[in-house]
């Protein structure tokens, strides 16, 4: 008779022996037709309850593994016919979808984070207990700020992590930042002028262009968005992330939040929109506290996503309203239905409270400390001080090198995605089109394979 | 030693054994600071495996309801400190959320599916597989149209439940109607004017107000929209339900159509959006064949969500692009990503293709065909002809009342209300301000309670 080993399980056993059955009948090991062992023979054998192996025996039916006759017994099924897909008749529509940078050995541009990294077991177990012990609140309507609970979770863990003071009610979770966005827009005014960042995230232009509201761009210098340059530009909204700006890495000094705060008290209309999309990563130094725990006068808007910190996958963002704004934020847009599935919020209101994604944040802190460390090791071994100078910052998951180089970025980005590298350089984040060449490269290391950097550094140093 | 019965145990054994013990310190039957028995003697006590046990101590342990002392064993912890929520400091933040008839004994205004008719254990069966077998799909990012197993399912159904013939690449996944609608007003352009019904989705003409498109009203005769009502207002974007119009429960005959593909192909920005919200609950007569199978011209849009098919806390709805636009969607807006999580993208495909959304369908169907019947009988028996003339009609989840009486609409809502009876008239549904008595009123019968019914309608009868 069939036996596995189940002592090594982890997790439920009947899925280990569904797992293991399931292998056997893919390799050809169990032949199609074959009679399967009893429930409680194979039970027997196995040293497990006969209710174990009818739940594994249950799961491989259901999905075609398996099949019963009556009085019988259980047979293996023929898996060739489950191989074939079910759709439907094709017809001649034909649907062009581009695909950004398909052959790209390595990417300096890519700034998702390691799904690897994602601690899928433990998510994994909140996930079946909270289809196990909560079906009640599963199938209840959330409120349209989310469910209280989750809203709850993330008021708790901004007090201990960020400092700040805030109800659960001010909290709105949303599927994405995208999302958000919108929303935010239909709660500020579209006859706003909203301002964002040059250089900046790119996205953003297209998602305010995207939703047709006035959109304008203020420069940058080394404390951050240039305030003068939302006065001349006669802005209302400023949509900035000074706790570390994409792609420069600024961290705004506390001078300039205050100019900026100064300015947004001086309108009615006027508020800060702050992008804190990377905060937890801050890997060394003193903790900045956010431009809304400054904030007297209800002016900032604070918004984070669990997408960057936990894995892409998760469209779990938030955003916290000051008082006024949460008060209207109901009575405008409370017909709104919550985006997130009430799954998803409980998931993640157990595992922010239960302190997992505290512990998380932590392991993900080393892990990424050690990786900016090879990274730097790497580049530094390679090239002198005069050929790459390093521009480093305390917080987040990138940092620029200054390549020593008389081509021109657009030179340089081509001749290295010939080599199949990809890399994006500052200037591609301007947002008016004057595009001086300045030598500034971004490397996103929270993607990239330590292993093959030496060789993509070689061929970087090459072009150079 | 405690002793549980695990035979009835549905699901893992685990989990039930979890629930027995929690259950037990919850009530105190347990007492805080007890010593638990060891994973072995239960497993032996119980007959189950020791790892069995050890499932169940470590959730009951990562829940706070147990804690272990290395080398003594575990022990119950004291879970009065567990009852306490950990949130922050109270500010003295007031925010007010407008609370829709709170203290209705009776509500004909409800559209909600009920959802216990939501087949959870098949769900939570398939959620189970999907986090125990997709790890790697889970957390691989989706393409903006959501994940192509999900987009093929719909395709398949869409193809035997609605005769339509559409491939996956044309179907974009969603978060909610409400989103969809959104993303669709960037591909069609804010520039353009849209025309909703009237009587008609309330709900519709909040959303493109927020959005800020310009949005006029057409007026319905017993065909459905005017189409004269599209001309006159020159509106570029008709947004309809020809299947089954809410509130009127009118279903567009073949020639009203083919009159509206006509005014569609007229001109070149001309756009129809069938909302197909309730198609899946007709529960007499010949199918309707949806617009979008009927139009050789690349005019219509199809929607359709599962918040009301499944249940409403499922926040997946789609829409089914033709060619052009979906060649343009995936140009324009690609880079927005997708708001529905993979976890429920892959938990509904499943769901699909194993077949047991339509099983859930044709349960439905049963179900609401003998529900709607008892309701009639109900009114029937309690009404004269003369006093109540009920409008049916084959599709859908709501029928009509007119009532006799020459009280005015909002007369007879405002008594009902003191009686905590809530309903609609169909002339709150009037985008336009000049509102008639019509004495017509909307009864949804999908989530009241039938055994409570005549205790209403008699009320209904004393106020007339």
């Amino acid at each position: 008779m069939i036996t596995y080993d189940l002592t090594k399980a982890e997790g439920p056993i009947y899925i280990c022996l569904y797992k293991n059955i399931k292998e056997d009948i893919c390799s050809g090991k169990i032949k199609p037709d074959a009679k399967m062992p009893s429930k409680r023979s194979l039970a027997n054998n196995l040293g497990i309850s006969t209710i174990t192996v009818e739940n594994a025996y249950d799961q491989l039916i259901s999905e075609g593994y398996m099949y019963s006759i009556n009085k019988k017994g259980y047979y293996v099924a023929d898996i060739a016919d489950l191989q074939k897909p079910r759709i439907p008749l094709e017809k001649s529509v034909v649907i062009e979808k581009t695909i950004k940078n398909p052959n790209l050995a390595f990417d300096f541009s890519s700034n998702q984070t390691e799904s690897s990294d994602f601690p899928f077991s433990v998510w994994a177990k909140l996930m079946r207990e909270t289809i196990s012990t909560r079906e009640k609140d599963l199938l209840s309507v959330s409120p349209c700020s989310g469910v209280e609970e989750l809203r709850s979770a993330i008021a708790f863990h901004l007090s201990s992590f960020r400092g700040m003071t805030v109800i659960p009610d001010q909290i709105v979770v949303g599927a994405g930042t995208e999302y958000l966005y919108g929303l935010l827009i239909k709660l500020l005014g579209k006859e706003n002028r909203y301002c964002i960042e040059s250089p900046g995230y790119k996205k953003l232009k297209q998602i305010y262009a995207d939703t047709g509201v006035d959109c304008c761009f203020a420069g940058m210098d080394e404390k951050g968005i240039i305030v003068d340059d939302l006065r001349q530009n006669n802005a209302q909204i400023a949509h900035i992330s000074p706790t570390h700006h994409f792609p420069t890495g600024i961290t705004m000094p506390v001078s300039r939040r205050y100019e900026l705060l100064a300015w947004a008290s001086e309108g009615k209309d006027r508020y800060i929109i702050e992008d804190d999309y990377d905060s937890e990563f801050r890997l060394n130094g003193k903790p900045v506290p956010p431009l809304m725990s400054m904030d007297a006068c209800e002016k900032v808007i604070y918004m984070n996503t669990f997408s960057k910190s936990l894995t892409a996958t998760i469209r779990i963002s938030y955003m916290v309203l000051p008082e006024h704004l949460a008060n209207s934020f109901y009575e405008k847009l409370g017909h709104y239905s919550s985006t997130v599935s009430n799954f998803e919020q409980y998931t993640l209101a157990s595992f922010i409270s239960r302190g997992y994604f505290e512990k998380h944040i932590n392991r993900m802190r080393i892990h990424y400390k050690k990786k900016r460390a090879k990274v730097l090791e790497v580049i530094r071994q390679n090239f002198s001080e005069k050929e790459c100078q390093i521009l480093e910052n305390d917080s987040g998951l990138h940092f620029l090198l200054r390549l020593s180089t008389n081509k021109s970025d657009q030179k340089i980005k081509s001749l290295l995605l010939e080599k199949h590298i990809g890399i994006a350089a500052i200037t591609d984040y301007d947002m008016k089109s004057e595009k001086k060449n300045r030598h500034l490269f971004i490397l996103n290391y929270s993607n990239i394979d330590v292993n093959a950097l030496k060789d993509a550094v070689k061929e970087v140093k090459k072009i150079l």
